[in-house]
């Protein structure tokens, strides 16, 4: 039996995030979906709104969602996880990933393997939604509904 | 149960290759090597001796060696396979594996993950090593035992 | 009036032409598509089916379709054009691009311009359909209809 | 008639930006010349200072000088603009520019086409401008000069 | 008698630093090491406990080692060197350190050459390892023990 | 004393590879050039007039020319230099050139340092230039006058 873990900020999940997980649900057996807690940033959504958000789109799979703090060598230890998968959508982020990769596998001798993004999806970005729903733009052929409802509640709070 | 493919030239293995499959071993439940054989290329070792190699190299393990000609998704789908897997290097084979990738899941909707080689082994080619073995340069460190043995011994056939 | 040259060797034309070709033609008055004729290479269509093809695609556009053989900047002197057009997929084809826009501009001071294509035709290339449709893998979805079937026939009469 | 847009922070104007707007009046029939406002960032020079350098600039061109806060297709649109056009440097400019159109479209229908800099541009970039200014560094070769000028006496006001 | 400039942060000096300084040292007759001070920037060390590392760690070299503020070149005519030299990494290094050479030799005629790292650094970087230490990992595989100690020491301060 | 070597094709020496071997020049004591022979492939000009052609162009300048075929690291060791030098203009490059230099740096101890092409000279390389030079386009700008005579006489003699 496989366990992967997907690591990220998901701050909010894209349809490129869902495109991923769904990807991976059809590959591993389990899937710990890993949401970072980073105290030098300011989140849109705090992360019990993210684990809630991600839960909720995928409450009929077999799905563990949780954040944590410090580390993801550690929490891929602490889950026992079998691999790490990462989404790919363009050169930049490869090579990036590539130096994590490395520095984790270093760490922990646990592999990453890397997931490419399905084309349509290759240009959205977590902080490219959040500027548009920003300045009221249409983002629900980019976001689930239930995100896409999230951010339009969050930005008209702030106005 | 997953069942990964791994498909490729290996023309010959490379300890870039061996390192990939030892890292799905650990991944996946079973792994089928694909050996692409090229009707338009001349390789220096012909598919069989290929299959043996890297069924000598993988005998303990639960990996099954085949070798096909036209379309991998067609192989993939014979096998039953659950994912590809493709090492990468560089961001030159990255672009170029995407493409690919993108093209195997519209015809077959088999997806592809990537296995990033270790850094060790990153500048590691079968085109590099063989044009070193062909000007009797060292190959030990690059190549398993039973492949510089093979490869000294074409090379020296050629003379 | 701007009249662009969008060159190729359209071996033969995909949807990813077909589309960036359509984006050209909403933003400029007139275009000449000029086929590459590499005396070099053995294409799969020659010169004069894939001019047909193309007039075919375009039939009720302000589009003019030749063949050349020789400098690119030579025959858009001669037609006039006042940009030359590109479509790009991927960082490697931008910096081959670069090269010869560069190229280009020096020897004649006509300036290129890139046109990026759609998320979703971003893994198409000519050569890449032609392997596909030569195992008899279904490329409908890839390049036009008329292309489709001059391929099914050409790779017909292949076996 | 083509109408293009061409965005850009414009921080000062450097002799890339010149060379790619020059090179697009070129080609297009009017081109309007977007000056991004970001409320997050604090510009050497405020958005009207930066529409008066470029006005005069270009005082004798078709050209329209605006600033804008927001997203860029609603001011393509509210100025029914045809085509977004882009300098690109380099590989990296090109990855982030690239996902930035594929938004645009979705958002808009609106195409963006790429011009790149000259070769003698390519390592111009406002913020090293900036940096070499702030030291002292002679920047007359890398802008005009009342952009030079404008440096010259922003960074002594500083001292 | 070539004498070459190796620029950077060094905070702290990696095994990748290290890598490249030695190479630079079986190449070059002497070496001067510029620590960049960046008033803008809170370093982890400050620039007297970095020169104080690489002086320690070089002590029986022909190197000297000191700090700077403002244009690079500007300190490489104060040393008269005759080169510049950069560790490059990853594609991503290379497109900004190539923008910054041909600014420099823009500014002052100086060179710069690259140095790439050694496949097994390449993954390394401060800023990785400042987060692996500041979450008690272990880094000894990663930078000298002299830096070892000194970040467990100035994380532990801070806790 | 530092010895350089700068290997290539040179077929034929452009003004790209002219500016690389005289920043060489201004950096290390002495410079090898070592024209490779490639014996798989058919070059426009034979080792020997290649060797001629830079020898006349270097000839008051510490400059050895000689051709080699085989590995690399093997005529560096033979000549004993203290590194190899590489011209690089695009990332594209860089990948290869990384890959060949840790093969290198593997196979003999010899480190490779790159020198970056001035941004004029980024867009050229031997091949486009004979491709130029072919159709009768002018390629004076591009490589010395003693090449554009060369390339002269050899495409008219091909007609």
């Amino acid at each position: 039996m496989t366990v992967a873990l997907c690591p990220g900020s998901f701050d909010p999940p894209t349809n490129g995030h869902i495109d991923v997980i769904r990807r991976c649900l059809g590959i591993f057996d389990e899937l710990v979906i890993a949401i970072v807690r980073n105290p030098s940033k300011t989140p849109l959504f705090d992360a019990a709104e993210r684990v809630a958000m991600i839960e909720s789109l995928f409450k009929d799979d077999p799905v563990e969602v949780d954040s944590f703090e410090g580390l993801l060598v550690e929490f891929a230890q602490q889950k026992r996880v079998d691999v790490i998968v990462k989404g790919l959508r363009a050169v930049s982020d490869f090579e990036y990933e590539l130096q994590m990769a490395q520095m984790n596998e270093t760490l922990s001798g646990i592999s990453t393997l890397f997931v490419p993004t399905t084309p349509e999806n290759g240009f959205l970005s977590s902080s490219l939604v959040k500027e548009v729903a920003r300045f009221g733009g249409p983002v629900d052929t980019m976001v689930p509904a239930l995100v896409a409802e999230a951010l339009a509640k969050r930005f008209s709070d702030d106005r």
